[in-house]
C-alpha cells in the first residue's frame, strides 16, 4: 500500500443481485461514505464476463471490464470486493488478490467456511485485510462482535437461525398448517427460495455459516466435515401441530457448544420452548443467540440476506479498510487460536431430549413394548400423546417426548421399534433443546 | 506511548460492585486476555480512598493505593479504567488521564452523555483512545456496531429498552397485575432497584444512554437538555390490563428518530404492539432496535447491567486498546460529524397515537362532549372502551385510542376535558408507537 494515497480504489467482482446492490450504494453514497472513511472511496472497476451486462443497471459502461487482471493487477485498486460466490473460481481470485497486496471484502460463505482460516493467514502474510462480515447473517454485525467486542469472553454456546429461506418455510408451515412442499412453493413464488433450493433446505448454507462463526468463537478451525447437518424436508404439518400442543416451536438451528474439551457443531430442526425469543423469530429473519462466560446470553436479530442488508455489511467493511489506509494502519484481524485442544464430538454421542412420532397398531400393550425398547437403550420417557385412532386401519399415532438421551441410543432404539409388528412407521423424530 | 512496550499496565479507578467484577476478570483471566491482546495485560493499581477496602475481595493489598496520582502519573500505567461513576470527579480524572496520554475505558453513562463529545476530541488531540462500550447496554455490543459495523448506513430510528430496573418493574406489573409501588418494592428486595431508584424510574438513566447512542447515530452532539424524559411511576396496573385487551405491551422506550432536518429524542412509556419483539423483552434485559437505510431493522438483546456483562464490555475495550498498542497503532475512534444540520424537535410538536384513560360521570352525552373537545383540537378517535360503571359513585372509566395527533394538541385537549363537569379525572395517557 502506497503511503499518502489520495483516494481508495475499489474493484468489484460479480454484478448479480448482491453486486448490483453494492455498486449502487458505492455510487449513490460516494460523498457520505468518503467523508466517513476520511478519504475518497471510489468504485473504479466492475468485472463482468457477460458483455451484455456491461452498462446495465444505470451504471456507466466505462466502469465495466471483462478482464479480471484489470483489478487484480491495477495500481488504482486498493480493495477488491468478491461477490461471485461459490468456491471456484472465487478462491483463486481472492488468493491472487491477497498475494498481490490487495485488501479483500467478501460475502462468500462457502469460500470462508472452506478456506477462511488459510486465507486469513495469507492476508496476514501480505499485510492486507480480509473482511467477511456479510458472509454470515447479511447485515447483522456478527463477525466483528464475535472477534472484537466479545474478545474478553469464552464463548460456550451458539444457537442460531442462519437461513432465511428455511425460516420462512417453517414459519408458513407453523402458522398456516402447510406441508413442506406447499410452503416451499410459496417461498419460491415470492423469491425467498431458489429454483434449486437444496443448499438452503438441506442445511448446507447454515452449516457454512456455522463453520465461520464457530471457528471465531472457539479459536480453532471448524471444518465442514466436522459439522453434522440435516434440513427441514422431513418436517410435516402434523409435527408443528404437536409442537404447538407441547408449547414448543420448531426451528432449523445451527448449534455450536463447547463443553470441556469437546465441541459440538450441528445443524438440524429443533424443538425449542415457544417462550424463547428465538421461537418468535419469523419469516426470512435471522437471529443469533451467543453465550459467553461474562456477557451471558446475547441475541442479534435482523435480515440475513438481500442486496440492501448485504450491502450494509460489505460497504462497512470497505469503509473500515479505507479508514485504516487513511490512518496509515493495516488491521488484518486474525482468528486468535485457543490455548485449548478441542475434539469434535461425533453426532452419535451428542445428548438431547427427543420428540418421536410413530404410527402404531391401535391395541393394548403397544406402548409397553415401545417403552421397553426405549428403556433397554436407557431412554426414559417424559410424556406421551396418543391420538387419532383410525377405525378403518386400526392405527393410532403416538408422540413420545424423552428425557435427555444419547443420539446413538435413540437411533438404535428407533430402528428396533420400527421392526416391531405393532409399529407401522417411525414417522419422524426431532431433537429438543432446552 | 512508548514503542516496544513489553506489557500493558492497567490502572483501575473504583472498586465497587462493577470495579470488583472487572478486577476479578483481569486477575483471573490474565493469561487468556494477554494471549488475545498479543501482549501481557497487567492490572497494576487499584485506586480506592477507603483504606478499609484495601486488600478485600481476595485481591492482593499491594495493588491498592489511595492516591490517584499513582495511576495518573505512573509510567507503568497505559490504560485507566474509570468505574467510579457520576459526573464529578470522574470528569476531572478522565480529562487529566487523557491529558497525560493515558488511554481511558469507562462505563460512565452520565459522564459520556454530558461530556463524551468533548472528551473524545480531547483523546484525539492527545493521540489516545477513549472507549465506552459499557456505558450503554452493559455487555451488549452497541457503541462499536453503531460506530463501525453500521458505518455505511444512515441511521433513521432507535427504539430501545435501555434500563433493566424499569423493565423488570414493568414486566412484574404486566404479568402479575401489580401496582407500581408493589413492583418497585419487589425489584428493590431482589437488588434490581436501588434504595433511591429515581434516576432509573424517572427515565434519566435511559436518557443518558440515549444521548450517547443518538450522538453516534446522527453524527451530531445530542445534549441532555435536548432529550425529553419521563418515567414509569404514573403507570397503574389497570393501564397494563387495558393494554393487553388492546393487544399492546407497555415498555419504557428510549426513542430517537431522524425525519428530514429534525431529530426527536425522548424517553417515556409507550404502547407497542404485543407482536413486536421488543414487547417480548422481559425482566432486567435490554434490547435495542435500530433502523438503517441499508440494513433495515436490527435488534441487539442482552443483559444491560451487572458486574459480569459490564466486565465483558470494559475488558474487551481494554484488549482492543492493548492490541492496538501491541501493533503500534492508535485508533481513537471519533464521532463522524454529519454533513446535515439537524434541529431538535420540541416535545410539543411530536406526533404519535395516544392512549387516554379517564374517569367520567356515567350518563349519556359524556362521550359526545369529550369527542367534541378532541375534535376541536384535530384529534380523531380510533377506538373507545367504556368500563366499570360504578353504581355507588355513578362513574365510569373510558379508554380512548386516537389516530396520530400532535402532543401539544393532546395536552391542551386533556386540560380542557379535565375542566368538564362530567370528567372526574384524567387518569393517564400514554403515547403509542406503531
Amino acid at each position: 500500500m502506497k503511503a499518502g494515497k489520495s483516494s481508495i480504489g475499489i474493484g468489484l467482482l460479480g454484478i448479480g443481485v448482491i453486486g448490483s446492490g453494492v455498486a449502487k450504494v458505492l455510487l449513490n453514497k460516494t460523498d457520505t461514505l468518503s467523508r466517513r472513511a476520511g478519504i475518497p472511496v471510489i468504485l473504479q472497476k466492475i468485472v463482468e464476463n457477460d458483455l451484455n451486462k456491461h452498462g446495465t443497471l444505470g451504471i456507466d459502461t466505462g466502469l465495466f471490464t471483462a478482464n479480471y487482471d484489470d483489478i487484480l493487477h491495477s495500481t488504482d485498486i486498493d480493495v477488491i470486493i468478491e461477490l461471485i460466490g461459490g468456491e471456484h473460481p472465487a478462491f483463486e481470485f481472492v488468493s491472487q488478490a491477497l498475494n498481490n497486496g490487495k485488501h479483500v471484502v467478501t460475502a462468500n460463505k462457502e469460500l470462508m467456511a472452506k478456506h477462511g482460516y488459510n486465507l486469513l493467514k495469507l492476508a496476514h502474510e501480505h499485510n492486507v485485510s480480509l473482511r467477511y462480515e456479510a458472509s454470515v447473517g447479511g447485515g447483522i454485525p456478527l463477525i466483528a462482535p464475535f472477534q472484537q467486542d466479545l474478545v474478553a469472553n469464552d464463548i460456550t454456546t451458539i444457537y442460531a437461525i442462519l437461513n432465511g429461506t428455511t425460516n420462512y418455510i417453517i414459519t408458513r408451515m407453523a402458522q398456516e398448517n402447510l406441508d413442506f412442499s406447499a410452503a416451499l412453493k410459496q417461498a419460491q413464488e415470492l423469491g425467498y427460495a431458489e429454483a434449486n433450493p437444496s443448499n438452503d433446505i438441506e442445511g448446507l448454507d447454515a452449516a457454512y455459516k456455522l463453520a465461520i462463526l464457530a471457528t471465531i468463537a472457539f479459536g480453532t478451525e471448524i471444518k465442514m466435515q466436522d459439522i453434522y447437518y440435516e434440513g427441514i424436508s422431513r418436517l410435516q404439518a402434523r409435527d408443528f401441530r404437536y409442537a404447538q400442543e407441547l408449547n414448543y416451536s420448531i426451528k432449523l438451528l445451527a448449534i455450536a457448544k463447547q463443553i470441556d474439551d469437546f465441541i459440538e457443531v450441528r445443524v438440524h430442526p429443533v424443538f425449542i420452548s415457544e417462550d424463547s425469543l428465538l421461537a418468535k423469530v419469523n419469516g426470512v429473519y435471522n437471529a443469533i443467540n451467543v453465550e459467553g462466560d461474562l456477557v451471558g446470553s446475547l441475541i442479534f436479530y435482523g435480515q440475513g440476506a438481500g442486496p440492501q442488508p448485504t450491502s450494509s455489511a460489505v460497504v462497512s467493511d470497505v469503509i473500515k479498510i479505507a479508514q485504516n489506509i487513511a490512518n496509515g494502519i493495516v488491521n488484518n484481524i486474525q482468528i486468535t487460536p485457543s490455548e485449548h485442544k478441542y475434539t469434535i464430538k461425533p453426532m452419535s454421542e451428542i445428548e438431547t431430549k427427543y420428540y418421536m412420532r410413530m404410527n402404531v397398531e391401535d391395541r393394548s400393550g403397544v406402548l409397553a413394548q415401545i417403552s421397553k425398547i426405549l428403556g433397554d437403550h436407557s431412554i426414559s420417557i417424559s410424556s406421551v400423546i396418543q391420538k387419532e385412532s383410525d377405525p378403518a386401519t386400526k392405527t393410532a399415532e403416538i408422540v413420545i417426548m424423552t428425557h435427555p438421551a444419547k443420539e446413538q441410543a435413540v437411533q438404535e432404539a428407533l430402528k428396533k421399534a420400527e421392526n416391531l409388528d405393532i409399529v407401522k412407521e417411525i414417522s419422524n423424530f426431532v431433537r429438543v433443546e432446552a
